[in-house]
């Protein structure tokens, strides 16, 4: 038996075990609060940029990041829940890890979007695959990859000299990122119980087994690594 | 004959006088690169928010202001232009603006939100009545009020004791933006030829005439002190 099949097709709040609900809210959540403060540190980033290009495409990926924020609000209001309160729960930890991260350059700024964004939405896009059917589609159009990721790792990439001590220091800065990210995401899974129940289930709805949990981490550590080569720098 | 009557239907670049389509370049670009600089700017702000509500708040506004950028670009399109190229005129005396009045407070940055863009706004809807059909009513829906400066008005108002050391403090703050704001419109006009003779008008396009433009400025003005009045400020 798959996961999606314990699910009824409909996808309101109503037809849905409470427990679930809570769990699929918190995911819903905890994204929209990352997208919602990426594309707050995107526009403020944006007023780097070294010309007028740079700017207007960071503030276009920043908006549709927006654009994410307005998607799951609309699949929480079908949950029954609001943005805030699915927010609030995730504003801490996820601000906490903020302040520890901040760049202070706009190479640091444009790996930090690419790696810590990535990581996060590598996770919860393997997430989904735990979720009713509707939530899992609204996810995957938010974590879909439209063009942001690409256009960041090109421009770092063309920014910089391979072996350079720019790019060792950048190097450094992405594996300290992907180190609080991991962090920030074992955090919420354990903080929150809703959300890791959706990921070990239960006897009606199958979640992720331990070896399951073990390759989602693989293939997430893979991506990350892969964006950091082909940036030029090394995971 | 009214100004409109100047312009063909189709409103493509092709069908309008080389010259009248780059003051409508120009226009177009200057409201562009306001909106764009508007939405960082509150997007930044909204870190400052007291709470998550206001801050989803700010940021909604914010997206709202790059939904804008964006149906800007789609009528600069229309007219052989870019994003990019239409906005790098303005992009000194708008920045120039913003690095004079940086709001140092939550408050003062709502006060800046309401007040200088309100007049921005206000004076190129103005502008807007000398432009051909379809790039009027781009530039009608981008400065049409979406419930931003009502909100903006009532969190201010709802802020803060009239009367009090710190209304007259946003008070004199708002004196100031509305100088620098109108300051940054006449030399907009003024740096801007093509711009100027959307204004002043051709022997085949009627602009506005002197009379005209005083009634423009008093109507402006009218508006800002309303908005102040609301805010419990003094104009």
């Amino acid at each position: 038996m798959s996961a999606t099949d314990a699910y009824p097709s409909s996808g309101g709040a109503g037809d849905l075990d409470p427990d679930y609900v809570a769990g699929a809210v918190d995911l819903l959540g905890v994204l929209a609060y990352s997208e919602l403060t990426t594309y707050q540190s995107l526009a403020v980033h944006a007023f780097s940029a070294p010309d007028l290009a740079s700017r207007v495409a960071l503030c276009r990926y920043a908006a549709a990041d927006f654009d994410h924020v307005r998607r799951l609000e609309g699949r929480l209001a079908e949950l029954g829940s609001t943005l805030e309160d699915a927010m609030a729960p995730f504003t801490t930890v996820i601000d906490d890890l903020n302040r520890r991260t901040r760049a202070e350059t706009w190479l640091e700024g444009l790996v930090k979007a690419s790696v810590a964004d990535g990581i996060i939405v590598d996770f919860y896009r393997e997430m989904a695959r735990l979720v009713d059917p509707r939530t899992r589609e609204v996810v995957e159009q938010v974590v879909a990859d439209d063009g942001k990721r690409a256009y960041l790792i090109s421009v770092v990439r063309e920014s910089i000299t391979p072996g350079s001590p720019e790019a060792s220091r950048l190097s450094l800065w992405g594996r300290r990122l992907v180190g609080e990210a991991l962090t920030q995401a074992q955090q919420v899974a354990a903080d929150r119980e809703a959300m890791g129940m959706l990921l070990v289930g239960t006897p009606e709805r199958p979640g992720a087994d331990l070896g399951e949990i073990g390759a989602i981490l693989r293939r997430v550590t893979e991506r990350h690594t892969d964006r950091m080569t082909r940036m030029g720098l090394t995971a």
